[in-house]
């Protein structure tokens, strides 16, 4: 196996010099010092002088309307909720949580809505559901039990990288929510952003 | 697909300002600007003031004594471990990294053992073991391969958000330990918090 | 269920105290307080005196080269590109994240290269490709549809702790590039270090 990565570094100290004339579009390599002293105490996030280069954390909790069954794509979503404190980030890491046991979040393909129907096929295939399934568990609805296992094989946590403002998946690459029940309520995601 | 989320956001400046009469109880937003010079050189993480706005790493390993293969919810032992530390960190993020290739960590219903059951009898059911398995890896017994595979599907990493002191997860979801080995032997957790 | 951790702590504060006689080799619990003012505004990766307490982020694009369809090894490729960066942290995060649809990233057993295609056979088991597959999305080949709903079942993220500048995997443990297309082409990684 071959490997290759980019040269390309960017140290940024406290006040980030400009980019050079030819500087690739991308940074593909962060560096930061945040030990630099500063003496204002007022916070934000979307300076882009000093304080770009000094640890920030923003913490907020979303929720979605309820969804009909299957895999929905929600970046737009997410980013209109979260698209300005991201902005803030020249580097860093976003966390999506979702604090339900029977929907999961996970990333896959943006574009052919098809993708999201043939998993759900897939989810459905693969976790019996109904009067043959072996569920002990049966007490909130046929439904509940197989929800709880695709949430599991799912998961329902996604950490996605920060580059320059930007969520930096790759270009196919969205965030789907896969609702497991028949008959949904809103679901809540806790998103944490950390970074410089 | 409507989406809301919380209006309310807390601007954390080095010293937090008391809250006012009426602010809602769950903090739904944190933008902390970290840049704030501190002479005070010695460390703790259970601060309230300045040092509840600097950014600060925990990490510690958990050793969990052997389990029956199976399902375990173990929340309560992971906080017994890390719930002081926890208390530190006004806004953060807890990561918790199983050390084995042959059992798992999950989120999941948090209640009813039953739900736990069930998905230990779906692992088993779609991964096969014994005499018609397919597998080639067989000289660590036929609970091995199959567990190898489980510890896949379900991961051995989680990573779960802090907001004011404790662990962000919705009403009903717990941590699991997957335990996917006839005789299992004590299991490691490292566990990194990080945050503000 | 028993539990018992380590009770060895160190307190880091700005300049790391040398380690007494007889202390853990390995670190098993850290807190920082990263206030401390440092007049350098220099950056840099590899200090290991007053930058190491400070919170540190670096971030690459590594490329690797097309893989046959299966399960590899790459541990040694990631540790080869971001080693380096990877000592100037006492303890941290490191993140990868995959980004593609259509491969994954896992972590099991670093051993017996059986493991790795015992895998591939039991995804190949579970999800039906070819003419008797239910799939709606068949215009990117026979195995594109396939490859979508694995690379969500084992994920393109992984976060591991990153402790006295190595990853902190358990002796068995590697990270698998999982190829899910036949005609694969190079797979990008993005590497996010986080950390003190």
């Amino acid at each position: 196996m071959q490997i290759s990565s980019s040269s390309s570094s960017v140290f940024l100290s406290a006040k980030p010099r400009p980019s050079p004339l030819g500087s690739p579009v991308r940074i593909k390599s962060l560096y930061a010092n945040t030990n630099t002293p500063n003496t204002n105490t007022t916070s934000g996030s979307s300076s882009n002088s000093m304080a770009a280069a000094s640890p920030k954390w923003s913490q907020k909790t979303i929720t979605l309307s309820p969804q009909r069954r299957g895999c929905h794509l929600i970046t737009p979503k997410i980013l209109k909720e979260i698209g300005q404190d991201l902005s803030g980030f020249k580097c860093g890491l976003a966390h999506l949580f979702l604090q339900h046991t029977s929907a999961s979040l996970t990333i896959n393909e943006n574009y052919d809505s098809d993708v999201r129907d043939d998993t759900e096929t897939f989810l459905n295939k693969i976790v019996p559901e109904g009067m043959s399934a072996p569920w002990k568990h049966t007490l909130e609805g046929p439904d509940d039990m197989p929800a709880h296992i695709k949430s599991s094989l799912l998961g329902c946590t996604l950490t996605i990288p920060i580059t320059n403002g930007q969520l930096n998946m790759g270009t196919w690459q969205g965030i789907w929510l896969c609702e497991h029940r028949d008959l949904a309520t809103a679901r809540k995601v806790v998103v944490t952003l950390n970074g410089i």
